[in-house]
This record gives structure tokens, C-alpha cells and sequence, in this order.
């Protein structure tokens, strides 16, 4: 079938529509997204080939038989990646309000380096591997397609000649989108991300954005002193980490101004955010009967994603008492013990069909843990949320919604008390500002020239028909950093200007001496 | 027909999709643009005003019945508007060379001076007559659409509570764009326009590009004192222009990354550059007979544009023995007297079908004065270019093309010497990279996910639709200057820091001493 597809779209369009497209590895919510593109990319006639790590933690390439799997060995095993995953929640969630500012600088440093490893590590196991270097050399490949968070993909696009289409949400401090990709980031109204704030604000907290933006910077510095010498090793020429990535044709963010503030951007980023969303579809029939059950009240629909499956019980009790004293019927994604406190009106599910709940018209609210595919979805549907971060990005996600009227955000999980949950549901449900933020968004999000799918799809196959897209790419990549921010020319002009203004009060004063010598002179004279 | 329609529309897509559009005077190039906009979105359904001033030497009114015209008042006469434009075209043209750049500046001031008496003329016409400001008011307007060289359809904006969309191609050091618009332009590699610069700048290319941005914004600040005093004396209150111009939901530009270098901008401006361009229609029989007798030499399309109709004879007889020496067939747009050089192979003509001129198969080169459209036209085609600048933006774009190596350009009329043209001519005709290169610059027009009228169009209604786009506007339009470029952040913590070592010092000092004097006694104890 699919070469049929494929024939077709050579008859018409010429041999660059039916290409090889190659996916670095990836994982989690990242993978979500990426799937979505290539199955797309495939229903069009081209073909992709996936590289999976082996071990593989993350990859369940039983899932789809429509992507061809390469395998790479890799020298960490699958407990040494979900212990460094167990790690870094256990961290965000349980132990960053123990420690201080410079302790926790300190761990995510840590942190960042076991990520490096595990990232060199998949590096390694393909680049160090010449069978797969001619195996991919052989394999006519027409685009590498990667999470920029994950390196080397880069290495491989120059390897093979071919051009690199990145797609990711954010960086920390956008450090690679500002440093990487030169895409201008003013601290003034862009806010660095991860600390809750948003395009308006405060003196204090504009202190606390650009220190967080100069913090980040001389972090990413550090950290990436290592892979510049990775890079280095491999070409065997001075070579930056951060330069190679630079040269990526286009930049897929998933993002867009439903959810993002407006910001400047550049010609080769294209904000593709919500492309997984899709209509409801109709749901398991039980399920719908619970629904149904709920009348004019709806439904909340609460899921704190698929990392946090357990909970402590008492954290499982607070949910459950507080979803308990609402009218409402709850389906709450949950995969630990039944707590105790569970209302009559609450069923806990293992797995719960996310976006055909919040498409369904019963839906009231959402409670989520704020990752942005959720959001997305929630958007879509216009559902008002209340929020509960557990770690990473979420504070800031919910930060976004919450800044724009679409949600009720806690702080976190420990501190939040069942009155707080209660109040949250009762405000988005029964005061109307939310839904209507929600719905505002929702329009914003369908009423785009392009949909995000067929735009994202759109920029890939671009890449692949005119190899390549550098007549989108900045001219800002070949200056230095000073030359970028025009520090020689002002140190010129102002050199200049000094000059100028030297020889001119050296000029003035032998003027003014001379006059009034010759007048003392005559003076002396007469 | 159009009621039917608006019906239709109506009952599928609700009352927002019907609607009326207020279109500000505009002129020359810039009502090419508009006209084709509002004649499409006439076909869907809504309805079209134009302001016009009367009397009015630059819009047609009876050259659509689709619009319709409302005429206000202008102090200034035919005369007084035309002998400013001829001022204009011969000190640009004929003057430039034979001044120096203080000379130029003062003289451009002048100009810049009378086209603000003009501007404000228009202002006077509409917003000082109560009856047609009563009539705009009654009304109903979805959306103002203007361009922002004329001023105070922000006004009417505002008066009337509708948004507003601005659409043109640049201003000059893009002053407009950055200072109301908040667009960021890093003059180290976004050139200022007007000056033949392109984004790849020496050190002195951009010394010079610094200082013209840094010239254009003390210009601008000059020019614009007049500006901000009418706004305030028509509001009562203090307002300035650029204020209100950054109130402007979107920015639709002219231009496209197929003519424009790569540079950042912001979530409202949208390029839609060559929206104009269409397919070639037939021409008509005698002069396709004429472009068939070319026989493989094909033909070359000359045009200086419509406001240089006649010229000097030296300068037209240079042309006709230059055009005389190719074995091309020549079809040259010129309203003048039939220069005594004219070879065989060249027929003049008052007008041409550019576009479809362009679009012919047998057309090997267009020699152009370097005008926005033309050059949009060249660009859809794939036609090389040879440029002959004459004023205003045409040294520019024709700069651009040279750039993207589409074109050879002349540096001025005057100096063209026929050799030069000839060898020109033979350069981009039989140099197949002058062919690569403009047929490159065609597929990255032709290659876009929305087609550029489709777009322009897409956002009007946007904004009539969600009664504006406020989500797209930066935050960076509520900040002042210092605020913007993080001065009074960086002055806060500079302090600081200069607090912490001083402090820092002072007790090193005082811990030193103290620890000296100490030992000091203890020695003389001991």
C-alpha cells in the first residue's frame, strides 16, 4: 500500500515527495508528539526509520509496525535510566523545598551530567558504531528529525548530508533556542521559564528573570564545556556543541499563542504546539454510562500524568476527600491502592482515554499535573483546569494558563489541603471568566491559517523537496557574540568620538591660550 | 450577487463573517497591494469603503464599482500633491550625486516636512469633519485597514472601537516597524534599508548601518514632534503617534523570505509579500506575435515603472542603441518619443502586461527600475534581472536580488553607459546561475504551507472575527526604552554589586589593619 502511495506521489509530485526520514532516539511526551508527525509523514508515502536504543526503557517499538527500528547498543542498562528518572522526580517533587537555592543549583548540576552521560552514551553507541554509520550512510536518508535536548543528531545530518529538523518545547532559560538557535529572547518581556512568571512584569521580578537568564547561561556554559570536547574529539576540529546545532534548518516548537506569550521569533521557527490534538472520539461504553450518570453537573476529569502512578496514601486520601464534597462525577486517572476517603462520585481508573474526556460536552474542569501535552488538549477542548506541578516544566505550564485565566493553580502536592482542591473545581466550574478564557484560547487554537500537523508536516517535507531550508536561517550564526550585540562598533564610535573630542578641547585651549597670551602680551605692551 | 453571498456566509459561518472594511487613502504601488486584497474579500461576502480625498490625483474612483467611495475634503490641491511627487522623483533621479549627505539629509527633511503637511491634510479631511466621522460611526466598521506612511487611521480606530491592520513593505532604517511595532532589528545583521546593504556586513558595512539606524531614529524623533502634538491636541491628553501606531493588531508586510534576508520579528507581522503576483494570462495576438519571433533568443521585458514615463532623449537613445545590440526581441514600456537608436529587434509600448510578459516561456530577462511589484512579478516567474535604480526603495531591492545573485545592477541612470546594459543583459541571460538562482527565489515563493493572498486575507478576518489579536501583541509595547533593554535592571544590580565589594573591601581593609596593628602591639609588648 504504501508503495502504491508512494508511486502515486513521485507520478505527481517528482521523486523528492517520497522520501527516508530518520528519527533520533527520544522518549515520553516528546515521543507523543513525534509519532503523530511520522505517522502523518508515512500516510504520505515516506518512510521512517526510528533509532532505538538496546536496551530501551522508553522506546516500545511492538507499538507501531508502520516505522522501521534500527537498533544501537548502549552501555547503560534499563535500570541505570529509570533510576536516573525515579531520581530526578523524586527530586523535583520531594526534596527541592528542603534545600536551598545553591543546593539545588548544585544537584540539577548533577543531575544535568548523568543526563549528559546517559546522552553520550546513546552518542557513542551510534557513532562509534561503523556498521550503523554505513548502514545509516547507505540508508538515502533525506532528513534526521530530533529532540534538540538529545545530541548528536546533529553529527549525524553533517555525516550523511542531509538536513536537520529539531522539535521541542523549550530550554531552561531558552539557552538553546537563544545561544543554539539565535532567536532573540529580550529579558525584559520574554520570561526565562521554570520560575512562573510571565510577559508582565514586575522591577523585581525583571531582577529575577535576567538573573535567572545570566545563572542559566554560565550554567549551560559549564555543562557544555564537555560536549564541546565530544564534538571536538569527533571531527578532530575545534568544533562547538552549540554551533553544530546551529546549523539545523528548522526549529518545530510545540507551541503556539493559545499558550505561549507573545514573543519575537525567527524565520526558520515554526510554532506547531497542540498538533496531537484531535476531536473527541466516542467513549468505552461504561465509561460513557458514568458520564452520563452525572446530569447537569458534568464531569471533572483529573489526571497527574503517567509518572506519577503511586502516591503516599495520605496524598491519595487529601484527592480523594476533596473530589468527594463536589457535585460533580470524577474519573481520575490512578493506578495505586483505592484510598480510603474515595467518594461515591469518584471512580479511579489505571488509564483513562484523556482527550476524548475533555472533548466530551459533560467535561466541567480538568485537574492536571501541567504537562503541556494535557494543556494542549485542554485548550483544544477549551476546558477550564485546576492545576497541581509536580516538577519540571508543569509550574511553568500552569504559570501560562493561570496568567491567561484558564486555571486555578496550587502550589504543589504536599502542601495542597482537600479546602484548596474544593475551592480550585468550584471556581473554574462555577465561575464563568474561566471557561471563557478557556474557550477564547480554544478559538485561538483552531483558528490558525494552517493547522499545526499539517504544518509541522509541511516544514519537514519543505526540508526534504529543496534539501534543505538556509534561506530561513539568520546571518546572525556567523557573528560572535560581541559583534552580534554591535560591541566593536560602539567601542569605534566611542573611540572615535573620544578622539574627536580630545583633539578638539586640546584645539580649543591652544586657541584660548594663544588669544590670551597675544592679549597680555599687548596688554604688556601698551 | 454580493447579498446573496453575504447570506450564504451568513447562515454557514455566523453574522462575524459578513462584514464591513474601512480602508484609509493609500496611493501608487501601495493601492496595487490593497486592490487586490479587498476585491477578494469582496468575493467573500463583506463589504469595502475607501476614503477618498477630494481632490484626488491617485485613486481612481471609477476604476472598481465594487467599492464603495467615501470622499472627504483635502485643503491641498491636484497640483500641490503632484508637484510634490515630481519634486520628489527629480531630487531622487536627477540631484542626489550632486549634493553631499548633509545637503541630502536637509533636503530629505523638506520632503519628509511637505509629506507631513499632505498627511496631515488627509487627517484634517476626515477627522475634523463631524458629518463624515458621524457617518464612519454609523458605519458599522469590522476593521480599519491602512498603511502606516499615512497617518491617523489609528485614530479612526480608535474612535470607532474596531481593530486595525497595517500593510506595507518597510520604512525607512525600519523606524516605524522597531520604535511602534517593537520589531527587533540587531543592526549587526538586519541592514537598515535604503543604504544597499545586506545581512552579511564587513565591519565598516556595519559602522555604517549603525549610524544610519542611529541617524533615522534622531530623524524620526525630529519629523515625528509634529506628529505627536496633533495627536495630543486631538485627544486632549498626552499621546504620541508611535503609541498609537503600536496599537495596530497586524502588521501585514510586504515581503517574503524569498526577497527578504532572514530576520527576527513577532508573532503579529505577517509577510505576505508578492500577493499580487498571479499566473500569466494570454497577451494580447500582435504582441505575442511579436515575442514568437524571437525565435530561442526568446525576449526581454523593459520597464522603468509608471512614474518615469518620459526621460531625457540622451538617456533614452542610450537605452534603445543598448537594447539595439542584443539579439533579443525587446518589449520596452515607454510613454516617450521614439528614441532615434530604437533597433529592430526593440518595440516601445505606453503599456505592457507585465505579469503576463513575465510568465511567458520565451522570456529570458527583465531590466527594471527595481520596484516592489516588479520585482515580486520576476520573483514568481523565476525571470533574472537586470536593475536600473531610480529612487526611493528601488537601489534597495535591487540590492536584495544582486544579493541573491538574481540580478546585475546598474548603480544609477545617469552613469548607465549601453555597454554596461548590454553586458548586464548578456550576464543574467547567458550566466545560467542568474537563472538558478531567480528560479530558486520561485519555488521559495511558490513553496509556503498558506499562499500570501490567502494569508493576508486569513488575518483581516481574524481580527474581524475575534474583534482583534491582542493575544499576538508583545508585551514590549507597555515598556519604556530602559525598561526594554533591561538598563534600569542592570543599573540596580551594577549598584549592588558596586554596594557588596565596597562593603566587602572595606572590612578586608579593616580586618587587615586591625590584624596589623595587633601584631604590631604584640611585637612591641613583646
Amino acid at each position: 500500500m504504501r508503495l502504491i502511495i508512494c508511486v502515486v506521489y513521485l507520478a505527481v509530485f517528482g521523486p523528492a515527495q517520497c522520501g527516508n526520514i530518520l528519527v533520533w532516539p527520544t522518549r515520553g511526551s516528546h515521543w507523543i508528539n513525534l509519532k503523530i508527525i511520522l505517522e502523518t509523514v508515512i500516510d504520505k508515502g515516506h518512510n521512517v526509520t526510528v533509532l532505538v536504543p538496546n536496551p530501551s526503557p522508553f522506546m516500545d517499538t511492538k507499538e507501531s509496525d508502520r516505522f522501521s527500528y534500527q537498533y544501537f547498543s548502549v552501555s547503560m542498562t534499563t535500570q541505570d535510566m529509570q533510576d536516573f528518572l525515579n531520581e530526578l522526580v523524586h527530586f523535583s517533587v520531594y526534596e527541592t523545598d528542603q534545600l536551598n537555592l545553591l543546593q539545588i543549583q548544585i544537584k540539577f548540576y548533577e543531575l544535568a551530567s548523568k543526563h549528559q552521560d546517559m546522552a553520550l552514551s546513546y552518542c557513542d553507541g551510534i557513532l562509534q558504531s561503523p556498521e550503523l554509520m554505513d548502514k545509516l550512510r547507505d540508508g538515502k536518508y533525506d532528513v534526521v528529525l530530533s529532540d534538540p535536548h538529545f545530541p548528536c543528531s546533529d553529527i549525524v545530518a553533517e555525516e550523511l548530508s542531509v538536513p536537520l529538523v529539531y522539535m521541542f518545547q523549550f530550554s531552561i532559560a531558552h539557552v538553546l533556542e537563544r545561544m543554539c538557535g539565535q532567536i532573540p529572547s529580550p529579558p525584559s518581556f520574554v520570561p526565562a521559564g521554570m520560575i512562573k512568571l510571565t510577559d508582565k512584569m514586575s522591577f523585581t521580578e525583571r531582577i529575577i528573570n535576567m538573573l535567572f537568564y545570566l545563572s542559566q547561561d554560565a550554567f549551560a556554559i559549564l555543562v557544555w564545556k564537555r560536549m564541546d570536547s565530544y564534538y571536538t574529539e569527533y571531527f578532530g576540529r575545534p568544533t562547538s556543541y552549540c554551533e553544530m546545532m546551529g546549523k539545523a534548518d528548522i526549529w518545530l516548537i510545540r507551541n503556539y499563542w493559545d499558550f505561549e506569550f507573545p514573543r519575537p521569533f525567527l524565520s526558520n521557527f515554526k510554532y506547531v504546539g497542540g498538533l496531537h490534538c484531535t476531536p473527541a472520539k466516542p467513549l468505552p461504553k461504561d465509561m460513557e454510562e458514568f458520564v452520563q450518570s452525572s446530569g447537569d453537573d458534568g464531569i471533572v476529569v483529573f489526571t497527574l500524568g503517567s509518572m506519577i502512578d503511586k502516591m503516599p496514601k495520605e496524598t491519595s486520601n487529601m484527592i480523594a476527600s476533596a473530589l468527594a464534597q463536589i457535585p460533580q462525577k470524577v474519573l481520575w486517572r490512578y493506578g495505586g491502592e483505592k484510598p480510603d476517603t474515595l467518594g461515591e462520585n469518584t471512580k479511579t481508573y489505571k488509564w483513562i482515554p484523556q482527550n476524548d474526556l475533555l472533548g466530551h460536552p459533560k467535561t466541567r474542569a480538568f485537574v492536571t499535573h501541567g504537562g503541556i501535552n494535557g494543556i494542549h488538549e485542554a485548550i483544544y477542548h477549551g476546558v477550564p483546569m485546576v492545576g497541581i506541578p509536580l516538577f519540571g516544566d508543569q509550574t511553568d505550564n500552569l504559570a501560562h494558563m493561570k496568567a491567561k485565566g484558564a486555571a486555578v493553580v496550587m502550589d504543589n502536592i504536599k502542601t495542597t489541603q482537600p479546602q484548596d482542591l474544593v475551592d480550585g473545581l468550584n471556581a473554574v466550574i462555577n465561575n464563568p471568566s474561566y471557561k471563557e478564557n478557556a474557550m477564547r484560547l480554544s478559538r485561538i487554537h483552531h483558528d490558525r491559517p494552517v493547522k499545526p500537523l499539517d504544518e509541522a508536516v509541511f516544514w519537514i517535507e519543505f526540508v526534504m523537496r529543496n534539501k534543505g531550508a538556509k534561506h530561513l536561517r539568520v546571518e546572525a550564526h556567523n557573528l560572535t557574540w560581541y559583534q552580534y550585540h554591535c560591541l566593536d562598533v560602539f567601542a569605534f564610535l566611542i573611540t572615535i568620538l573620544t578622539v574627536v573630542l580630545y583633539v578638539f578641547f586640546k584645539m580649543c585651549k591652544f586657541f584660548i591660550i594663544r588669544c590670551c597670551f597675544r592679549s597680555k602680551r599687548k596688554s604688556k605692551k601698551e
